[in-house]
């Protein structure tokens, strides 16, 4: 039994938004308009064995496939609501499969606050392949952007920077670290933690925002090239991980060691600019928001990215990667 | 030149809402709250060698993408403005190809009145994916559900019948016809026209609505589950294009090859009711739309659907089906 219909009924329909979602039984969802509010939209797609491993258990596919569209819903200081999904079912997806994934769907739901709106479900011969359209809200144009850096701002980056890398590393098997570590990096590679609950600081602090899914160096990038700044980063101040501190120690040129963390993407972190007289009340909402966020570069007039390590510039060849 | 960050701003900026798509620059669309509307969405995929043939031309791929979606809206009585899209490259998708792609796309928004708001490009190994979110709008509790057949309804039909069916068979070169005929169920295999000009008059008329995707039949069998109530049709009845007419003439058992129409899906055309007392308003403003629509049933107290072919009852075993 894994025909759509049956998919869609007996799987899917738990866990649709019990009026918007129409018992996903109307080809659409119908969403009533909020005054004072912009909608906002996002669309990411997971192809199996390009953003995620043939391996990886299909309620961590489903979560990542979540929290990556809500990763970019937080960075824009939106507050999700609900999401669309497409599924297209490779072959190894039978029944006990689907319901491996629509439990790791149930379980961000309640974690996020999201609830399944619509969507549509198919086989395919190739690889398995989702995309997911989130939604969410901010009060009318407080939406952050990430074109509103200016010179004398501040940059700072949420959690730990490298984790993506990394797990991508260990979940292949090809990183030497202690068990604890792996698991970690492993964990963090198929379930990513979207900073969700930043999403108000970000709106009411920063000046431009983007989640960390390219790469740090190249996020920042996009930054500097939409609000005509340049932005000098300090390579040194990359935080890391228990793990990524770890694999640190053992690498012998650290420069380029930590060039590999802060260009490797997939690390879900949040990046943001703010203003100077706005540091200590940012540090305030984030210790009281339990989420660490480190100060690592500054706006100033100009274009580009310049990253210095120990204060002597360093050059960048790649500064971050897609999967595309 | 076939990165996916190229393929973003040379191919899909130029197609981009200029507010709301922020130049595709930002992860995210905004799309301002419009009070006394609803926003209606829907979600459809399309795989490579499952809804669409390797073979096909990638502009016609564009379109058929969004007409499905579109086919939808037009059902619910939504007005469509806009749309997100995910697309998944097979290795066959040079940038030659995605030109192609992004040209049904330009003529299709131009036709339709919609515009890119967003989305997600990526490589895939596997074959061509492609999935939108397709969005539109209704004025506040005005869309027009599956839910509201009533005994006494009439129930009718947009177009033609059965070329979904007839236009695979041809593409397939499983179809024995006059050149004329099977390019037209080609064109129409490939590049559906959807009902949009018809979105007002079922929000005004329709008391339940679906657009013929799994087979009228099927379709229409949705009705009367959601709705609660019998619908019995008269197969003799169903509307039939010039290619339709010529495969049918050419068939011994004209019972089967008509119950083979009606249950072959991708027509993409209306199935509705319409109050006994609307009929005469219904004929006025189909003809003023240039919309053949045709009266093929009635609704009755009971549950399920009836297929009658001449006055005598038909048995059904596969009311439609689905690609699975």
């Amino acid at each position: 039994m894994t025909g759509e219909f049956e998919t869609i009924r007996e799987l899917f329909a738990p866990l649709a938004h019990p009026e918007w979602g129409r018992g996903l039984l109307d080809d659409v969802a119908v969403v009533p308009s909020r005054p004072g509010y912009d909608l906002i939209l996002t669309k990411d797609a997971l192809v199996e064995g390009v953003h995620f491993l043939p391996d990886d258990p299909l309620d961590t596919v489903a979560q990542k496939l979540l929290r990556v569209n809500l990763s970019d819903l937080a960075a824009k200081g939106a507050e999700p609501f609900g999401y669309l999904l497409a599924s297209g079912w490779s072959p190894r997806c039978g029944w006990a499969e689907r319901e491996e994934f629509v439990l790791g769907l149930a379980r961000d739901q309640a974690t996020y606050g999201v609830m399944l709106l619509g969507g549509d479900t198919v086989a395919t011969p190739g690889p398995a392949t989702f995309s997911v359209t989130m939604m969410g809200w901010t009060p009318r144009d407080a939406v952050v952007g990430r074109n509103g850096a200016r010179a004398g701002d501040m940059v700072f980056v949420t959690g730990h920077v490298g984790d993506g890398r990394l797990g991508l590393m260990a979940a292949q098997g090809r990183l030497n670290l202690e068990p604890e570590r792996l698991d970690a990096l492993i964990e963090h590679y198929r379930r990513p933690t979207p900073q969700s609950a930043f999403a108000p600081v970000i709106r009411e602090l920063a000046t431009a925002s983007v989640d960390v899914s390219d790469g740090l160096i190249a996020d920042i990038g996009h930054i500097a090239t939409a609000s005509g700044v340049r932005i000098d980063l300090d390579l040194e101040q990359t935080p890391t991980s228990l793990a990524g501190r770890a694999w640190l120690d053992k690498r012998t040129d650290v420069q380029d060691a930590l060039l590999q963390l802060a260009t490797g993407g997939d690390d879900y972190e949040l990046a943001f600019t703010v203003r100077p007289e706005d540091e200590a009340r940012l540090r305030r909402l984030a210790e009281q928001a339990l989420v660490r966020v480190t100060a690592l570069g500054q706006v100033s007039e100009g274009s580009g990215v310049t990253v210095r390590h120990l204060g002597v510039p360093v050059s960048v060849q790649t500064p971050g990667w897609t999967h595309g």
